[in-house]
């Protein structure tokens, strides 16, 4: 079986993603929010690139259903329920509403792969418990392409570290994985940084500019580590929480 | 000033172009070829992505002044005088001639940054040559960006870890440098690897599929360092010799 990391959204083949399951990293910050508000019981995320198109998709729910989310140039949008930071998106706010997630980065990536056999997201959030699932369907036999989101389509050090981190825990629970050079680019990120986002978001361009524009506390949040023990699964254009057993702890 | 690394050809946006001294990297065996015909003395190396592209433009020269080079899946094109491998580009086959050369991944790179100050090929040949010519132009302020041809689009562990030991050494040499993502993992793997190309090219897929093709000689070529002590330029569709002072010991 094989894991292949795409460094980079430009790098998704139909290869990448027929048959396969994939995994979108956004760590900075929609993965996080994402995991966050399933964790805090919204029934579902639905991502959108356009803002418009979110606006026009809350007009078709009732009144109090859904919550508008999202950022532009980080800075939540006007007239939104909430932006794009994981503190936001406590039980308080989200539970029993169905968050329509204006992103750009996370958002283009998943509709790359939504022909995939299985769409995850996942972040350092919810490593561990991704990981696990991901092992039960390697070890069926079913490869498995991790797909870093990156910013305006170019690389990010934190997406590429985190899907390090993914794929040196499914080697070192001992399957045997072909894995190709954006894999092994990303194991040797792992090992450097190691559990220490601190470090990682110091390197990290995105980081360094979310804390200048004062979103320094949501850099603790998106660099915990397995803080949200559940899996969340992308389709029929909707990012809910998959009930798997490792994940009926949460 | 300003020294980002592209890890794949699909991240270049005009930002990294503009004003820029652009180098590409094409490490097997593209950079390689080229920068070991311009040391045999071929007076040019002309790129072209198509087959049939390089074939018509031999018909404009007199016999015997340009030589047909290039490969598919690895292996020389019928007809072709040379295929793609650096120890054909000797000085009895290449003085004299201009080359015309059919690649994919190095030929698409340069021609995405044509627009750039300066652009430049360089692997790990031409590694300290390449590095001393930027430098010059890093004090006058001037930006670099160094681009990975990688493999199909996809990311290459062996030109990220050549560009990683440009960074480096740029670094090393004293400058003061602002660095993308992209900059810093390279700089890992150059660290990683350092002068142990043989063990990078164990890793490197790319790598791993040549030596299984029978090209595993070329391997020992591509990854010696600094054994061609040359600046190679782009500009007007011909990669040329470039004649600075560093590069007149050649």
């Amino acid at each position: 079986v094989r894991v292949d990391v795409l460094l980079t959204p430009g790098e998704v083949t139909p290869a990448h993603v027929t048959g396969r399951v994939v995994v979108v990293l956004d760590i900075l910050r929609a993965s996080t929010s994402i995991v966050t508000a399933l964790r805090g019981g919204a029934r579902a995320v639905i991502p959108f690139v356009a803002t418009e198109d979110a606006v026009r998709t809350a007009k078709q729910y009732a009144r109090g259903e859904v919550l508008l989310a999202g950022e532009r140039n980080m800075v939540a949008i006007p007239g939104f329920d909430l932006g794009n930071s994981p503190r936001e998106f406590t039980p308080e706010r989200v539970k029993g509403h169905t968050v329509l997630l204006t992103t750009t980065n996370g958002t283009r990536a998943l509709l790359s792969v939504e022909d995939a056999h299985e769409v995850l997201v996942a972040g350092f959030a919810n490593c561990a418990a991704t990981v696990e699932y991901l092992r039960t369907h390697l070890i069926s036999g079913r490869d498995v392409t991790v797909l870093c989101a990156g910013t305006d389509g170019a690389f990010s050090l934190e997406d590429a570290t985190c899907a390090g981190r993914i794929v040196r825990l499914l080697v070192s629970s001992g399957l045997f994985l072909h894995r190709n050079d954006g894999a092994r680019v990303t194991e040797l990120l792992a090992h450097r940084y190691g559990p220490d986002t601190g470090r990682l978001f110091a390197d990290a361009s995105h980081a360094r500019r979310l804390a200048e524009a004062g979103f320094g506390a949501d850099l603790d949040v998106c660099g915990a580590i397995d803080t949200v023990p559940l899996v969340a699964i992308y389709r029929d254009r909707a990012i809910t929480r998959l009930d798997v057993p490792s994940a009926s702890a949460a």
